[in-house]
């Protein structure tokens, strides 16, 4: 048996979507599967969906840190768009990055390098990328719904299938205890989003409107990041040309913006929202 | 807004049911309905099943100690037997209670007076008291099983029926995401135990035996103290006059002992296992 050693971690949260926390510049913190799980545990360790260890890059000219980022189950993970704005948010609280309110850092993630921007009020937002329309002609049911409902699919490039509904009690009216489904199945799954619009829609320019969202292989989660950028790209896509470029989404576990801006190399997307500490321990592993 | 407060907690649990305990000898934390709440919120607080508080008594001979115990949605709660050990183990881990392997200490709950004896290996005991047959003309169904399955009424005195089935692969295959249905229905709902016997199933004179549990208005958990009483004395009943009285039960969360022995007023049964705290930490109210 190892001996035991004492961790010191970070719990925090964005929007809901929460984190154990490890800064570790050097990589002297060896996490086995194992060990993740464990941390991860609900009842038994510190609870989290996944894990964020700080790691300081050497020799890489486009970023300084990597998130070295792990789902629940121990499996790597690439991306996270609320999980970078909680690693970006600890580097600054722990003095290893000093960004000033409209400043951006780039972060080395396995899904590439993301910037993220420091804007007011302690929220961050992150460059998801390029987003593309997948089809107009999906159709999902689910329990609570009364009829198969058209569905737009957009990649993220993680794939979404977006209804969009009427009334706020369609979207409470919904059991997303089980997954729904969505015809033409895709091959490996779908992440689904449930919008319905705000009254008003826009407000000040800015549209507005309420998600819930079915991650799959999880299940029904209180922030889904690419979610709810699909979602408002949804949105606009039905409103049409008028539609703002900037949107509010709000989902069970708080509020997140969504800004669409043209890019050279194609129209990109972003996400912005909070990033909460919630307490620092240690524990044994 | 009420000015933030600090609050020094500890997480712990008792075979994975989980608990943030509160050290208030002079009873000065007030936890608000909301307190509570956000403090077992899984993902924007500690996360627990429920809160543990700590209160020195005033004047009562009976006891020094009261569990104050509050459920997850801030409900006042009675007696918790995987609770009450993790309360014991903290008042000893705090040096405010001082008991030699063997001693007892009383711990004043809202059921009650409750005798806790410390064992050897940081285990513990409580006398749940006496407990009640209250059928045996009970019917369970549920998801994976072919068919209605008879049951036992046991009153500790929460209700609870137990299903007693032959194979590991009966118990596996068993879906716990939906409540198991009983008949007759009881009023007020019951706690549904599926149990299968451990090969051997005495072994050193001791009863061995495998529990998941369905607790009424929780869902399946992976621990259930009263209910693994309610399993053990299901199948001393079942194996009949040479049956063990002392008993181990497997529970996803780990191990818990039953023992039944006989008091002056009726026949009592003790409820043993396992308290482990997992980390402690200041949050912000």
């Amino acid at each position: 048996m190892a001996p035991t050693r004492e961790l010191s971690v970070i719990k925090a949260h964005g929007t809901g979507n929460d984190f154990v926390v490890v800064i570790d510049p050097d990589d002297e913190v060896e996490l086995a599967e194992s060990d993740v799980q464990r941390l991860c545990d609900r009842h038994m360790g510190i609870g989290a969906d996944g894990i964020l260890r700080a790691v300081r890059v050497e020799d890489n000219p486009e970023a300084e840190w990597f998130m070295d980022y792990r789902n629940a189950d121990g499996s790597l993970a690439e991306m996270c768009g609320n999980g970078i704005r909680v690693f970006v948010d600890q580097l600054i609280r722990h003095d290893l990055a000093n960004i000033p309110s409209g400043g951006t850092i780039p972060i080395l993630t396995r899904g590439g390098v993301r910037d993220v921007t420091v804007s007011a009020g302690g929220h961050y937002q992150v460059d998801l990328g390029r987003w593309e329309l997948t089809s107009d002609d999906l159709h999902v049911t689910a329990a609570g719904l009364d009829v198969a409902r058209p569905a737009l699919g957009i990649s993220l490039p993680n794939p979404h299938a977006v209804v969009v509904l009427a009334h706020d009690e369609d979207v409470d009216g919904l059991d997303l205890s089980a997954a729904p489904r969505v015809s033409p199945e895709p091959a490996d799954g779908v992440n689904v989003e449930f919008v319905v619009p705000l009254e008003p829609l826009v407000d000040d320019g800015v549209g507005r409107i309420r998600m819930r969202v079915f991650e799959r292989g999880v299940g029904e989660t209180l922030s889904c990041g690419t979610g709810a950028a699909a979602a408002a790209l949804a949105a606009r896509h039905f409103v049409g040309a008028s539609a703002p470029q900037n949107w509010q989404v709000h989902v069970p576990g708080g509020t997140l913006g969504v800004r669409m801006f043209p890019a050279e190399e194609g129209e990109h997307v972003g996400l912005s929202g909070p990033a909460t500490e919630v307490f620092r321990t240690t524990v044994s592993l």
